[in-house]
């Protein structure tokens, strides 16, 4: 098994592809897969073989990049080209519909379609150019935020965290494992309880996975526990990702998180979302406007092939919940801490007048 | 497979041994398992070949029926034969640590071993004749549970349980299930939503089991998922089981509980324990004095048999947690709905002078 370590890239363009870490085998193996066409991506979107808000920003990018390679081949002329893949852009951001990093990753590549000065194979240069930029961004960003996040991590503390918003839900370093990683640079008695996050385990699969090897030590518990933990005083904070910000400061995160926010709150334990600015969608005023994607039964009522439950149960599967901003402690961006007000707070961030 | 109906009994007395239903491998198969010796009863309980608090309470009376007529093979005198019987008796009651029914039952044999004026072949027929008493019993208590609870079940109501208080962890018809069962019969748009309970997937696999196969309808969750659904307005009452209730009101159940019960609190929904009065143990002034059981990691880290974490991951597994008596609407039992103060009402209903 190729060794993980937090240098490793998640997902990056490589000449004529995308290649990535395939997080659905994680952690039984380790492997790369190839993205080739656009609508290989878009499928590796949508069965989470790429997973994580900034994570599939990227893979968005990257598939318009697939796609422009493809329609380079057909002999169209340059206004047609332009026309075709602006459309192909737009499906590639309806793979999956909750994470904002995906639109937002697929609109700054629409601007540099629009806006190129160059022949078709001038623009695929500069989509290439474009979508390197945003990985690299992706990894200084994470560490602005760690380093942010960092600051508000008591000595010896225990981080709670929900789902997987580490280097494999980004390009590396993580957004709330970002923070994570930075404490423990500054000080190895912090630890992390991670949450199993049914149904699709990403904290047991994934989070446990990459905070193992990186030698920060992990305790696994299942959803239903974090009240037990907070209320021994075994929980200092919570921190975690996001899928989108309303400008109001509602987050989306994966299903459950909402839950621990007001189990958090229930318990006077700070609550952190840890996010790149990209994920504030300040078009929706509150998370009432957060479009939650509903996922197939089989996450639910299977686990490795194996049905758990009743066939004939029923079941509602919703992919993400909305966490309220007035369980929301802070959130730790790269140009620092959001605090309440956050719809002043998120508007002085972006200059909004 | 046979099929499961709710005129089936869980665990029963017949002729020399005890069956019951192997509750491990449903759904997936429905059988029932002959327990023939004390030894294996201890480790039927232990395993949770049988589960729930009112189930395990008559395991234990029958594990004591067979330490008793191992014990009348050996040629003891009648009172080495009482004196090796308590000993045993209380053996018994350490199979699981948290659920007082199993404590409450075998005291009730102890009894029956003390003030019988029988020899040692009528004293093991007294204990067969009170383990019988008691399954009638437990079935009477249950239905008496089930329409106390109805009259609090709104028309058309949803809902929520954690894990199984059901026909399958008493000896028929269930507390929590119970409820939902009497609710049902005068109301057939009753719903049911189960939490699947992790880690050991009671909700899942046993709950969604015995409610499809009576016809009432039931939509499977993750545990995380119980808030996402109340905000929606998707879920008008929780009832739960218990394992033990001190004299405050305080309540240990399934891990996960006391998560759902912050939720309800949080979203001003009315959250219900079922349980029958021996599942209270007055001789705690509160939770903190409840013994919570810490079980094996691998019902964590495995699933099926399969590992869903890295190897190296630390685990803590409490089988339960205590949910206190501020977040309980009210306790249903067989002598009616205890309502706050609890203190109060439990020291009326016990005559507790």
């Amino acid at each position: 098994m190729t060794e993980f370590n937090s240098k490793i890239k998640t997902i990056e363009w490589v000449d004529t592809y995308s290649k990535m870490i395939d997080q659905t085998v994680i952690p039984h193996e380790f492997k790369y897969v190839n993205i080739t066409s656009g609508e290989e991506m878009f499928a590796a979107i949508k069965t989470m073989i790429v997973r994580g808000a900034p994570a599939i920003g990227i893979a968005g990018a990257h598939g318009v990049i697939l796609f422009a390679q493809e329609l380079a081949k057909k002999g169209l002329s340059r206004e047609d080209f332009v026309a075709e893949l602006l459309k192909k852009a737009d499906y590639m951001a309806t793979s999956r519909p909750t994470a904002v990093n995906l639109m937002w990753a697929v609109k700054k590549q629409k601007e540099v379609i629009r806006e190129s000065q160059k022949d078709i194979a001038g623009i695929i240069e500069e989509l290439k150019a474009n979508a390197i930029k945003m990985e690299n961004e992706d990894i200084a960003i994470n560490k602005k935020i760690g380093d942010y996040g960092a600051e508000v991590v008591p000595k010896g503390a225990t981080i709670l965290t929900h789902c997987n918003a580490g280097a494999l839900a980004t390009v590396g370093y993580g957004t709330a494992l970002g923070v994570v990683r930075s404490a423990f640079a500054k000080d190895n008695t912090v630890q992390v309880f991670a949450d199993e996050t049914r149904p699709r385990q990403q904290g047991a699969r994934i989070t446990t996975f990459e905070l193992t090897m990186d030698g920060i030590p992990t305790t696994l518990i299942t959803d239903g526990m974090c009240s037990y933990f907070m209320k021994k005083g075994m929980i200092d904070m919570v921190v975690v990702g996001a899928d989108r910000i309303a400008a109001n400061g509602d987050t989306a995160n994966k299903i459950g998180t909402y839950t621990v926010a007001i189990a958090a709150k229930y318990h006077n334990i700070p609550f952190y979302i840890a996010a790149p600015l990209s994920t504030i969608d300040t078009s929706i005023a509150s998370g009432d406007e957060i479009v939650i994607e509903e996922r197939d039964r089989e996450e639910v009522t299977h686990i490795n092939g194996k049905i758990i439950c009743a066939k004939e149960v029923n079941v509602i599967n919703p992919g993400f919940d909305v966490t309220p901003h007035e369980l929301i402690t802070g959130i730790i961006t790269e140009k620092g801490i959001l605090r309440p007000d956050y719809k002043k707070a998120i508007s002085d961030v972006f200059n909004i007048v």
